[in-house]
């Protein structure tokens, strides 16, 4: 470690650690918190990783707290680093009215180019850029790099991996909002950061971009049937329309009668770390 | 489900099910929620419980949460039962300071014999006696019982087990405080609860019940040598020479650079999920 990591946690985990640090994002313009599990392999040399964008509200504890991935990400050799959801800070500007769907917890993994966003809300460049060439820098991590999300970091996973042909080896989403341009959460979102010009929302909307994808990565995406946001926010079903027409392949996996929580990511975690394992070469 | 209990939460999980409920408890006098992690299994049939025993300041969602515990115990055809740590609610008298170690998230699993503690803090006999019977009549769960527990909870699982011979078949512990009536927490906790009469502790005392058990269910206890409170609060070999003086089976593995938090527990708790089931026979 450098000085550009401050540790503010390390558990042992499976036999690796869990750790969390605090870093300047110059991208961000404040301080942020990452987590990253290493695991036992991370000892003899570094090893792949995978990146994993939670959803609304969330920090970088919510998916090493409740997902459950450690134990077969210690077998595979494979480490998680888990951002946190957007800026923060007393300098950084939040939600007018307070909400939890806009703001902090709630960067929506775009590059904001509205003020008063545009100054901090440039979390496709952290996640993509940023926080990976870091973590190189300073942890035993190579380049070797897949991408998996939640919900908004569903979202912000097909939109990272659609956007930087070559830069992930694999990708996968826990009910990802497929296609924010169209559903509540995304217009709020976008509308501000982004500025009214639905145009230029196109360039942040997995339904979108797919189709001018020129790397096919096998899309895994599992969503569950009972998730009382499937309707509203994040049907699946115009992923699966946007993919076929694009030719793009899509495994998407309705899974019955779960719901959008952590207990249903964690049913399901593995097949998702075997999934990027095999891309990486774990 | 019959109208003693009301559905607080449901979600599937690996197959099966977690759910919350709220019920009246007759014994702590207030109403309390549990939780339940019922397997795929339990819908063909009942199948046998485990009772986690949580630690301080936690409810029914900590375990159920965080220690990762519904993968295998799907697998087995094992349920999962968690209570909460204490009486709840605005008519139970919690700690006079507001201290965490007291009180709310902190009834340790005795009966008072102490006022105000007398009237509802009597933890031990609603997860021993009271809630088993609640959840035998009402979920699809036999009276094949085995109980673990963390930390204040650890010590709640041995005092359990050893106060009660022939009604679990197995029990384990993590980080349990096996010796509450020599260290900070059990010594505010059980002089309040049971009053300054120290004889009346060592009915409480793991360390001291095991001279007189007379069933021998071997004690499996895992700690990590870097918890923060090994020596202050934990102490495990005062448990060790309680065992080897009484002749009692004990299995206390030391974890080295394990702490005290559910990163510890999710690492080991497949072990003890193993431990139980073949003295469930699941």
């Amino acid at each position: 470690m450098t000085d550009e990591l401050t540790a503010v946690a390390a558990n042992r985990s499976f036999g690796g650690w869990h750790k969390r640090f605090r870093h300047r994002s110059t991208v961000l313009g404040c301080d942020m918190v990452f987590a990253a599990y290493l695991p036992p392999q991370a000892e003899a040399g570094p090893v792949p990783a995978l990146y994993w964008l939670s959803g609304l509200t969330c920090t970088d504890e919510n998916f090493m707290q409740k997902a459950g991935a450690q134990k077969l990400a210690a077998e595979l050799g494979i480490a998680i680093i888990a951002p946190d959801t957007s800026p923060r800070g007393p300098d950084v500007p939040g939600d007018p009215d307070g909400a939890w769907d806009f703001g902090h917890g709630a960067g929506f993994y775009v590059n904001a180019t509205q003020e008063p966003w545009a100054k901090h809300y440039r979390m496709h460049d952290y996640v993509v850029r940023e926080l990976p060439g870091l973590v190189e820098r300073t942890l035993p991590v190579t380049d070797r790099r897949s991408v998996a999300g939640h919900s908004m970091g569903g979202h912000g996973a097909l939109v990272c991996a659609l956007r930087n042909p070559g830069r992930y080896r694999a990708v996968s989403a826990f009910a990802p909002i497929v296609n924010p341009s169209q559903v509540p959460w995304g217009e709020k979102a976008l509308g501000r950061y982004l500025g009214p010009d639905r145009a230029a929302w196109a360039k942040w909307d997995a339904c979108a971009l797919i189709g001018d994808a020129t790397e096919r990565l096998p899309l895994l995406v599992d969503q569950g049937d009972g998730d009382s946001f499937l309707d509203t926010q994040l049907r699946p079903d115009a992923l699966r329309r946007a993919a076929e027409a694009a030719g793009h392949p899509l495994i998407l996996r309705m899974q019955p009668g779960y719901d959008h929580s952590y207990y249903f990511i964690a049913s399901f975690i593995d097949d998702h770390l075997r999934h990027h394992a095999a891309a990486l070469k774990c």
